[in-house]
Parts: C-alpha cells; sequence; structure tokens
C-alpha cells in the first residue's frame, strides 16, 4: 500500500464532482486560448474561423448525440441547460399563450439536481403546479408510479438520466414510452427534459436511445473543461431564453459564444460516447468488485442504491451507520483519497443526504453516506485501498 | 506597406469585440485546465486548492475594484451579469414585496447593449415602465435630461460605462451624484448599474471612483478568457439569483464554478487596471492622430461619438456616407485588416447601427459605419495603413 507514502499518487474518487480536462480535449482547445481570439459574430478572418470552429463543435455534438445541429445550445454549465430547458419551455407556453401557468403540471422527482429542485420551486412562484412521482427504494421511477402522476395538465416530466449522489439509472426509454403512450389518448402535448450531467461516460446519450426532447450535460463531467454545458433538443423545440442580449446560440444564448469551452465541450462529449460501453463494463466490474470488498471489511455497511446494470458504472454509495462520514472523508484525504460524503452542488460537508433519505427513509443512513466516483483510471487495488483506509477508521471509531 | 503582403502580420482592429487572453493570464489559468481540476465545492485536498484558488481570484479582483469580496459575484459573460443586475433586482424588490412591478420604473438610455435592452423588454412584460434618458449627438447622458426621467417611482438607472459602438464615456460620478442627491430629496433609495464591459483597460473601475451599486465585467474583452464575467456589487446589495442550483457564489449564481476562468478573469482585470492611465494616454494619442489622418485622407468622413477626453481611448468609430461599409469591412479584412461595422453583438455584419441612428438622426450616417477599436500593441502605421487601404477602397468606389 504504497499509496499513502508521502508525495505518492492520489487516488481520486470524486469524479461524480469533477473530473480533469483529458490532454486530447485541451489540445482542441489551446488555439482558442492563443492565437484564434476571435469573435464568433465578427465577419472578419478571424471571426470567420472562430465561426467555424462553433460551427464544427455544433456538428460534431450533433453527430454524437444524433440530432440536427440547429438543436445543440452551448450554455455556460449543467445547471443553466436545465434552468433554460425547463423554465424556458413553461416560459414558452406562457408567453405564446398556449396555457396560463395556473393550467401547467410539471411533474418530476424528490431525488434531482439542486437546479431541477431550484427551478421548480420558481414554477410554483408562478402559480404552476409541481407533481413529486415517487421513486422506488432503489431510486427509480416505476411506471404505476408515473401513470399515477400524469394528468390532462401535464406539460412536462424532467428527471435525471443517472442519480448524482447515488447512481441509479433511470429506465429512460420505457417512461418515454410511457408517456408518449400517455400523449396519444389525452391528444396532448407533453416534453421530457432529460437531465444528464453523469451520463455521458457511462451510458447512451444518442436522442433515438432515449426518445426524450431535451437533455442537459455539462464538461465538466465528462472530461471537458468546467463553465461550458449543452443544451440538446429537438429539432423546432419551442423555448425561450431565460438571458436577454446578443441573440447568440438561435436567439436561445446570450453572450459573446466560449469558443475555447465550446470546442473542448464537444471533444470530450466525442471521446466519452466513443467508448462508453467498453468503459462501463470495465469500470462496472470494479465497481462490484470493490463492493463486494466493502461489504466484506466492514459487514455493517449498507449500499444506497441499486445494484447491477441499473446503476451508474462508476458509482459507489453507501452510508455506514453512526459514522461521521464528513470526519471520514477528512480522514481518507489525508490518506490519499478524495471523495464525499454526497453531490458536491449540495454541499459537499455535512448534513444529511436528501437522496438517500428519500430512498431510505431512514435519517441514520442519510446522515452517514460516502460517495466513491470512480473513473476509467481506478483499478481495483485503489478502491480497495481506500476501503482498508475507511476500515481502520471505523474500527478506531469502533464501528465494525 | 508591407502589412499587406501575403502571411505578413494582421492589423486587428476590433479589440471591442474580442481580445487575445494575455500570456500572463493563460499562465495563472494553465493549473487549472490540467492538474488542479478538483471541485471548489468538495471537501478534499483537490477541493480545498480550488476553493482557494477562487477565494484568492474573487479577493484579487475585490482589491481591483476597491469592494468588499463578498460583493463579486462571478458570472458567465458580461451579458448575464447585466441580466442578473438588473433582472435579479426587479425581482428582489418584487419578491420581497417591496413594490408592485407596476410601481417601479428603470431609467436607461436607446443606446445600450443588447442585454440591457432585453432585459428591459422582460421587465416591460412584467408591468415595469422603462424611461428612456434622452443622450445627444455625442451620446452622452446630460444632467437635465437625466433629470427630466427621474420620477418618484425610479428604482433603477443602467447605462454603459463607455459605448460599445461609438465610445462615448458617460460622465458617471456626476449622474450618480445627480441620482443621490435625488434620493436625498425625494427620501428613496435608486440603485445604479453600469455596464463596464469595455472599460477596465482604458478607464477607472474603482467604485468610490463611480459611486454606482452593481458593475458588469466580461474577462474577454480586457485581455481574459471568453466564458467568464463578473457582477460587482456593493456590499449587502439586495439581489436574486436568475438560475436556480447549488448555490455557488453566494446563493447568486448557481453551477460549478469555472475554476480556470475566474481566476483568468481576476488576472486580467488586476493587469488591465494596473497601468489603464499609461495604457490610455499612449492609446489616445494613436486614436487622435488617426482620426486627423482619415480626416485628411476621407474628407468626406463623419466621425460618430465624441472627440477628446470623454471618448474611450482606443475607439474609432466613423460614417462614410454611401459607402456599403460591410464590403469595406471584408475588403479590408482582405488587404490585412480585421474591423467591424458596428458591434459584434448587434450582429457585425449589414444593417444600421442603432447607436449611431440615435445620435445623428440620419439613417445614411447610421447605415454606413465603421468601428475601428486599438489594442495598447496597435501603431500608428497600423492604423495609417488600414486607412490608407480604406481610402483606395473608397476611391474605386468613387466615393472621395
Amino acid at each position: 500500500m504504497n499509496n499513502s507514502l508521502k508525495g505518492q499518487k492520489r487516488i481520486y474518487l470524486d469524479n461524480a464532482a469533477s473530473t480533469p480536462i483529458y490532454k486530447e480535449v485541451l489540445e482542441t482547445m489551446m488555439p482558442f486560448l492563443t492565437e484564434e481570439f476571435g469573435n464568433p459574430s465578427s465577419i472578419h478572418k478571424e471571426g470567420v474561423r472562430a465561426r467555424r470552429a462553433v460551427d464544427e463543435a455544433r456538428n460534431s455534438v450533433a453527430r454524437t448525440l444524433e440530432i440536427k445541429s440547429q438543436g445543440i445550445i452551448f450554455t455556460g454549465n449543467g445547471t443553466e441547460s436545465n434552468n433554460l430547458a425547463i423554465f424556458g419551455y413553461i416560459k414558452y407556453l406562457h408567453k405564446a399563450k398556449k396555457l396560463a401557468y395556473q393550467d401547467m403540471e410539471v411533474v418530476t422527482t424528490k431525488i434531482e439536481h439542486p437546479s431541477i429542485m431550484g427551478v421548480t420551486e420558481e414554477l410554483i412562484d408562478l402559480g404552476v403546479t409541481i407533481k413529486f412521482v415517487e421513486v422506488d427504494e432503489r431510486g427509480i421511477i416505476t411506471i404505476p408510479a408515473l401513470e399515477a402522476v400524469l394528468s390532462e395538465k401535464t406539460v412536462l416530466v424532467t428527471f435525471a438520466y443517472a442519480n448524482s449522489e447515488v447512481g441509479t439509472v433511470q429506465p429512460v426509454l420505457r417512461l418515454v414510452r410511457r408517456i408518449r403512450k400517455y400523449e396519444e389518448t389525452m391528444g396532448k402535448e407533453i416534453k421530457v427534459h432529460l437531465d444528464a450531467a453523469q451520463a455521458p461516460l457511462w451510458l447512451p446519450c444518442a436522442f433515438k436511445q432515449l426518445g426524450v426532447d431535451t437533455m442537459a450535460l455539462d464538461a465538466g463531467k465528462c472530461n471537458g473543461p468546467k463553465g461550458v454545458g449543452i443544451l440538446a433538443t429537438r429539432k423546432n423545440f419551442d423555448l425561450l431564453p431565460i438571458m436577454q442580449g446578443g441573440g447568440q446560440e438561435n436567439e436561445l444564448r446570450s453572450g459573446t459564444e466560449n469558443t475555447a469551452g465550446i470546442i473542448g465541450m464537444a471533444k470530450a462529449l466525442e471521446l466519452a460516447q466513443l467508448n462508453y460501453v467498453e468503459r462501463a463494463e470495465k469500470v462496472a466490474k470494479i465497481r462490484d468488485k470493490a463492493i463486494a470488498y466493502l461489504q466484506e471489511k466492514i459487514p455493517t455497511v449498507f449500499i444506497n442504491g441499486v445494484q447491477g446494470e441499473d446503476r451508474l458504472a462508476n458509482n459507489i454509495n453507501f452510508s455506514i451507520p453512526n459514522l461521521d462520514t464528513e470526519y471520514a472523508v477528512i480522514y481518507l484525504d489525508t490518506h490519499g483519497i478524495a471523495c464525499s460524503t454526497k453531490s458536491a452542488c449540495a454541499g459537499a460537508g455535512g448534513g444529511e443526504s436528501v437522496v438517500v433519505k428519500i430512498l431510505t427513509n431512514d435519517a441514520t443512513r442519510a446522515r452517514s453516506t460516502i460517495r466513491f466516483s470512480l473513473s476509467e483510471q481506478t483499478t481495483l487495488d485503489d478502491t480497495k485501498y481506500a476501503i482498508d483506509v475507511l476500515a481502520t477508521h471505523c474500527e478506531k471509531m469502533i464501528l465494525v
């Protein structure tokens, strides 16, 4: 276990919070951080080259997601993409006088990312009704649960492809099919927004495999740069911007294009989706062995979320009841291991995991969560070392 | 005139649209584009180092602007900063039940950046009244013009420090003093938002020299990276976010922090403000000589905006009536010169300049504008060469 020696490598198990920019991604960005600094809206050569690079990035994303390039909106991050998708669509329905806020219902779950939760709260202020579809103890939306909340007023259903804390992957296509069937029966339109920030490295993101209307992505979560995201939409999806200005991104996201970031995002997404099947298979094997090892070394552990295929390949989320997991994360950190108690966006420190609380209805488990999120570089030995250190810590705390 | 030879250097006169990232700025960013990829909200070492870097950047900006670091909000660009300042404040007044939308008036001009224009249009939809203060033929807001629009309902006054098209610099402190006096007389609060995107390289940006309440900045306009901006606010300024999520940036701008961008923004702003006086003096001399040379070579030219001190040091905006200036800009481009007809955000190509139309009420002048925006590297010879090429083009077009 050389890993613990001073100056030795760190074991980074917080890839759900942030990923390194891949060298190949940074290389595509570098010209646009140096000599190629033109504004894509300028008509001279510097501008034209920047515009061409942004267009190529857009085409690349369109190919990766198998949609029309016109449907790709580059944003500042996944949070902005989620805000734009939901608020932008509801605002469209309102402003186009399709429906009054009071006649709209939005369906979501109680285990969404704070950006989804936050927008739905804003919608409530406007008079929109939010209906929460129940998830089971694994975090999965079942068809009966979905059926129970759909109504003639439903205009939008939004959920995460994979939960960022416990890694539960939703049966997207199955849920979408049920929604489409309901649309048909009711003779009304229901849009589906997918928060796919955690997906590109591990799950298929092509639109035809998902059937959704809009999808949010974040470069910083798939080995691209921070500060850039995507809202991918079906062609001719009706949307209004949430910020006003020069009308960039097809009038939907104003502000000078972040050329380098956009190019990095496109490259990162392309690489992520290129071989996600092999990556996911490889990492899921390590994940499952690590979970087994964890259960062996710390028998009091509870694994949160779902087992097997429906779990994000790189996610291990568990509770050790009565352990101060914030302190444990810091102990692990001093032994060379970076991990978290829950989502960084939900406050990385103490407090209870809202997601685990909803799933288990067990406050003790919700207060004692730890998340390991692996990368394709993580080895089984890395995870075992982390578990050994954690087991030692638990012994000291007299919890094993 | 070697400049026109193939492979020779380009003369870039579109610095109002986009500036190159300075080497020293990129160097401060590079660690955060490579090994330092932690999420600032994570509690492990990688996260703590990222948090520290963001905090240091915030402190640096606070020192540069001479305000408290708590008042610095990092955003995605100047456009977002303008949206947040205006919409965020009006939304606060509404949600805190200070005032109904119908009882609020916002004062601005008709020569603002599209991001300001766009937000005010949104406000109109909500019931807020927008009052346009008149600018004179130079683009300046005079005290009598300001007095004519202030009313007991005024809650916010917003204008650009320097106009991005014609370079007119507003007498900020004088205007703010008049507003403060009006506040006192009326016993009510009026906030002042300054769109300072074009300012940092040429004008003082310390809050005490301006007296404003909020100020928008954009890294891409002052030799920093694209995709990052600042909204600087006075301490305890009341504001609500325009996007919802993890509550980063003091609950005012959610989304994982763009660490590298934030650090680059802080460095660029520091460098810009470090010696703006000398930079502005040097470039203003070149500007004035270039304007004289332009008037000599193309006697039919009209200079748009204001002369001397009240003009942004690097701005030359002029009209050559009846010239197809979009074609002229492309002709200049093929001869090695990058410039624009107007603001990139207002559509860099054809059409009329809204700003010049308002200033001159002359559609012919508004349809025939060209903007040269210099950098501190621009030489007098560069500008003379550009003017010579333009004069040759005008002769061909039989306009001189």
